[in-house]
C-alpha cells in the first residue's frame, strides 16, 4: 500500500524512500566504523538511547519522500510547521524539500474541502484554539450547503474575472482560498517527519491535519518501525 | 520616516535594526583582525568585492525587523521566498525570524484588500504567470464591485458559523482568504532582505508584492546605503 | 563591560546588540496586535510561558553579536553546535551568522592554545567522554613544558616549509591545530545564544568551552534578563 | 563500483541513494499533476531550464549518502562549505545530514595525512590563497621526512600524556590535527551535492579536497547523469 486517501478528495502517497533503522544505527556508529548488516538487540538499545537523549542526527540520514493533496489551510500549517520548523519553534530539521502547485498560473479546475454534514465541530470548551465536539446533524447539514453554494458562487465570480481578461494572481481573490485543495512533492528525514507526526497527531492540532499524520504515519511505520516507535 | 503604508489598509513599519555598511566590512575582514570605525575609500570597494564575487556571509552579520501587515497571499509569496528560500530557490539565506497572528484563534475583525477600480491588471501577453496592462475602468469597477459583495457575504457566513457554535479553525472556510489580511514580524540580515528585494523588485513579481519590497527598501537604504547599492 | 578574557590570550567581545526582552514579548504578541513599551508583571508570565512550552521562536527576534578568539579545538564545537544544530541534534536554530579567519592564507602570526601547570585534567572516572579532576601539579608542569616544545618545534617547521616555498594550506599540516587560536564574528538570536549556553554550560561539556559558554552569559545577561533566565 | 580510494589512507563509498534523474521532473511538474515513467526529450529540457533558471528546488528530493574518511582540513572545508553554506556564502542548500567521529573520546588509532615526495606544492604566483605547480622533488622529500617524524613525536607525547593519566580531550593538543583522518556520513541533496561539486571541482580549490569531489562524481554521475551535467 503506497497511497491513503483523506477526506472526500485528499491523499497522501509515498513516492519513494531511503534506508531503514540500520541507516540510523550506522550513521550513528560511524565513530566507532563498524557497520551493521542487520538489526539486532544491541542496535535496538543504541536507537532507544538515542532518542532518550536527544542525539537525533543520525535519524537525519534515513528519508522518505511524499506526495500530498491537501486543503491550503493543511498546507500552510504543515508547512510552518516543517519547512519553518526551525523559524518558529527552533526544532530545526531543515531536512526538508517541498515543491508545491501555485495558484498564481495554473489552469487546473479548483477543487475545494467541503466538511459534510457531520463532520463540523464545535468550539472548544477551555481554549482559544483547536474544536471540541461535533455539532448537531442540522446545523453540520446547513453550513456544508451553505459552504458548497459560497464556493461554487465565488468559482463563477473567479471565472467570470478571468474571463474578462483579469489576470490570474488576481483573480483567485474570489476564491475562499483555506478550502483550496493543492498538490505537492514533500521530502523528509525520520527525524523531520517523526517530530511533524509528534505534534501532529496530537489532539490539539487541527483535526483536518490529524488525519493527514495519521496517512503519513501508516505509511512509513512499516519502514523504519524501531525509529518512529522511539521518537514518537 | 519608520512606517510605509501600502494599498489602502496595508503597511511596513521599521521595528529596529542592528549596525551599518560597517558592520559588513568589520565581518569580512575578521581574517585580518583589523577593525574600521568610519567607512573609507577601502571599504567601499570591499563591499562591491564581496558582492561581485558572490561572498554575502559578512551581510549576514547586519540585521533589520519589520512588522508587515499585507494580504495572505503577498504572505505567502513572502514567506516562501525568505524563510524557504534554502527549500524553494537554492537560495538559503535562513537567517530570518517570522512570528505571525493566525485564523485558527485570532478574534480581530477579519479585514481584506480589494483592488480598486484602476487597479486590477490584464493577464500578460506571452506568459503563463505575472499580469499585463491594466484592464478597462468599466471592467474594473465591476470586479471591485463584485469582489466586495462576495467578501461581505463571506464574513457574514463565517459569522453565522461562528454564531452556530462553528470552531474559528473550520468556520474560517467561508473566507476568500488570498485577500485577507495578516500581521507579523520579520526579522532579517541585509543578505537576505537584499535577496527578497533583488527578486520581488522585478516586473515579472505579483505587483502587490512589489509596493511592499519598494517600502522595505525605502526604509532600510538610508541605513545601509553601500549593502544595499551592491547587492540589488 | 563588554570584553571579557578567557585563558592567557583568548576573549570574548559582545560588538552589538538588537531588541531586549520587550522585543520577544512584542513579536509573541503579533498576533493580538497589540505592543508593550515597557516589561511589566504580564509580560514576564509570557515569557514563562513561551519558555515552558518550548514556544522559542519570539526569542530568535532578539540579536546579540560577538567576537570569539579561541582554539580552534573551542571554535569546532562551537561551531558544530551553533550552526550546525539543526544538523547534529535537531535544535535547529540556524539564526546564525559566522565569519572566520582561515589559515589557508592569513599570515598573522599562529598563535596556541597551552594550558599551565594547574589546568590539565585527568580523564573521567565513568565516562568515555568529557574530562575530571586535575592532574598533579608535577604532571601538569611536564605536559605544559612538552607541549610547549612540541608547539614550537611545529611552527619551526612550518616556517622552514614556508621558506622552502611550500603553500601556506599544506605547510599548516606542521601545526599542532587543536590549539591554534582562531578569530572570529558571531550574530545569533537569543534562542540560539540561550541554547548554545544551555548545553554549553553544563558539567559535561569541555571545559575550555564551558569558560567561553561564562562570558558570553556574563555579556549578555544584563541585556536580556527574563528572558535567559527563563531559558537557561 | 561504490568505493574510491583517496590519496594512501583515504575513500569516498557510496552508502545509499534515492532517485534518478525522474525524480526532478516529476518534483517540478507536481504542478501539472503529470507523473514521468520514463526520462523523455522533454524531460531533458525541463532539467536544462530549471538548472539555466536557477529553479533549484526540484534538485532537492533526488538525495545521495556517502561515507569518506578524509584528513580534518579537507573536513573543515567540506563542512563549512555543505553544511555552512547558508552561512557562509548564502547557497543555502541545509538538505544535508553529517555524522562525524570525535576526538573527545574515540579511543581508533589516529592516523595521519601525509603528502609524499611529489605531493608538496608551492605557493600560488598571484594570489594569497592556494597553491602553484609542485616544489622540487628534492624538497618534498625533506618536508615528507619532517612530517613523518613530527607526526610520529606527537603521538608518541599524546601517548604518554594519555599514560600519565590526562584525558583525551586535551591530550589531542599534541596532534598535528590539519591531517588527521575523520570519518563522517553525508547524507545530501543533488543541488547540494552539485553545489559542492561547482566549487570543490575548480583549480583554485585547495588540490586534497578537488580529489574528493572528483571521487564524489565519479560515484554518482551513473546514477544522475542529467541533472548533475545541468548543474556542475
Amino acid at each position: 500500500m503506497s497511497m491513503i486517501n483523506v477526506h472526500e478528495k485528499g491523499y497522501v502517497r509515498l513516492v519513494d524512500h531511503m534506508g531503514s533503522d540500520l541507516t540510523v544505527v550506522n550513521a550513528a556508529r560511524v565513530s566507532y566504523s563498524k557497520e551493521s548488516l542487520e538489526l539486532n538487540e544491541r542496535d535496538v538499545r543504541l536507537i532507544k538511547f538515542l532518542a532518550q537523549e536527544g542525539h537525533t542526527s543520525p535519524f537525519r540520514h534515513a528519508i522518505a519522500q511524499f506526495e500530498v493533496y491537501a486543503p491550503l489551510m493543511v498546507a500552510r500549517q504543515w508547512w510552518k510547521y516543517v519547512v519553518g520548523s526551525a523559524h518558529y519553534e527552533g526544532t530545526g530539521d531543515s531536512l526538508d524539500a517541498w515543491n508545491e502547485s501555485s495558484r498564481r498560473y495554473i489552469t487546473e479546475e479548483p477543487a475545494f474541502y467541503i466538511p459534510q454534514a457531520g463532520e463540523w465541530r464545535s468550539k472548544p470548551a477551555n481554549s482559544k484554539q483547536g474544536s471540541g465536539e461535533p455539532i448537531t446533524w442540522e446545523l453540520g447539514e446547513k453550513h456544508t450547503r451553505e459552504l458548497m453554494a459560497y464556493v461554487e458562487l465565488g468559482i463563477s465570480k473567479y471565472e467570470a474575472a478571468l474571463a474578462d481578461g483579469v489576470c490570474a494572481e488576481q483573480a483567485r481573490l474570489f476564491l475562499p482560498a483555506y478550502g483550496l485543495y493543492i498538490r505537492w512533492y514533500w521530502t523528509a528525514s525520520v527525524q523531520s517527519v517523526a517530530h511533524f507526526l509528534a505534534q501532529r497527531l496530537e489532539d490539539d492540532a487541527q483535526q483536518e491535519i490529524q488525519q493527514y499524520a495519521k496517512a503519513i504515519l501508516e505509511l512509513i511505520k512499516p519502514i523504519y518501525p524501531v525509529s518512529l516507535e522511539q521518537l514518537i
